[in-house]
């Protein structure tokens, strides 16, 4: 019976990977950056999107997909900042997936949208193994968790292009070595950028919102080359 | 395609109930107190199962499975207590199943222990729906990780049996509203029982060891009955 499991998994990936290829297409085609952003569970993701969303707001067209098991509080507070959101309730599951993406993008006015950001379901394992159709994967990782993380969660931090180590004005009240931590990190992803933050502060955030509004300069570029060549 | 995965979901849910039910039996027979601790990532798991050995294992005899999905980080910690310590590594799997614990309960040697320990893949998701063979649900929830969380993972809160709110030594420095996290954990599940802990310091753990220690006892009396009855 496992085989039979591991089987019908590789059709689900298969098809994922087909329908995450269309959804970037289309995104390419609005020229829309668009960030998965992911996470352990309360590590920071929707404080990091209001925090880019209040800074960035001016300069970028931005809409939002939540993502969550259950409930709509990150949906409502994003959509306080005045911003396009859709709420995704997977009823269950563990992770977004790029069907459910696609669903997503069917409802959002894609032509008015510069920058997507796609807050993923708590969970440092599974939305690891699922894109959606993101140009960039972006992962928190709250120092509250421990700096055992990237051994203990490999996939996770080695499929990510950005690493945001959250909530650092709590570092005086812990054990965590941040050296260490980089360097795990490092090992596993050596052409991963880290940015150090505190999304309740804001201290570190300036560095990640000029690298993103960078992404969303070179979205536009690119994708205009691309239409002239 | 959807439905066929459904399907095939709750055959493995089936499969996994059963093996679970053979491995309590075998438990009960050997009267292991076995308790499944879970959490996100780095909420404590294996500073409470440290912290608990320290304190218990000159009343209790302890054995302790470790879930992973990478490294023995946390089977060589407990293996330096002198305890013995099965690690399970579940090669990118985000939950422990029965079919692992049996495997694990075959390595132990179940006729010396008292109180088993399981320590789950961090994860507030999946490890929720896939009962091991244990008699009580233990889960961690870090203050750090915000007071939402019970409104955005239910099902771990409804499934679980113990609350740790663990890190309690961090709550100056966050915005966290105790009674209103105790208030959302009750609604879900009004016989859950709450206890306030800093793994760090020691704060609260009293009580989680008297409770433990009233549950060990239970086990060996309730099962003495049985054989006599």
């Amino acid at each position: 019976m496992e085989v039979k499991v591991l089987t019908i998994r590789e059709d689900i990936l298969g098809a994922n990977t087909e329908i995450a290829r269309r959804n970037q297409e289309r995104l390419d085609k609005h020229r829309v950056l668009t960030v998965n952003v992911m996470s352990s569970p309360g590590a920071g993701k929707t404080s990091l999107i209001l925090q880019t969303i209040g800074k960035l707001k001016e300069k970028a067209r931005i809409a939002v997909i939540e993502g969550d098991i259950a409930s709509t509080i990150d949906a409502d507070k994003v959509h306080q900042q005045g911003v396009p959101v859709i709420q995704i309730n997977t009823a269950g599951g563990c992770h977004l997936d790029a069907n459910m993406t696609e669903n997503a993008l069917d409802n959002l006015p894609l032509e008015e949208v510069d920058l997507l950001l796609i807050e993923n379901v708590g969970n440092l394992v599974c939305p690891a193994e699922f894109a959606l159709g993101e140009h960039t994967k972006v992962m928190l990782s709250s120092v509250s968790e421990g700096d055992d993380k990237p051994c203990k969660y490999p996939l996770m931090f080695t499929e990510t292009d950005v690493v945001l180590v959250n909530k650092i004005d709590l570092l005086p009240y812990l054990d965590f070595n941040v050296s260490e931590f980089n360097k795990a990190i490092t090992g596993l992803n050596p052409r991963v950028r880290i940015f150090q933050v505190s999304c309740k502060t804001g201290e570190g955030l300036q560095a990640w919102f000029s690298w993103l509004e960078d992404e969303i300069e070179q979205m536009k570029n690119h994708h205009g080359k691309n239409i002239n060549s």
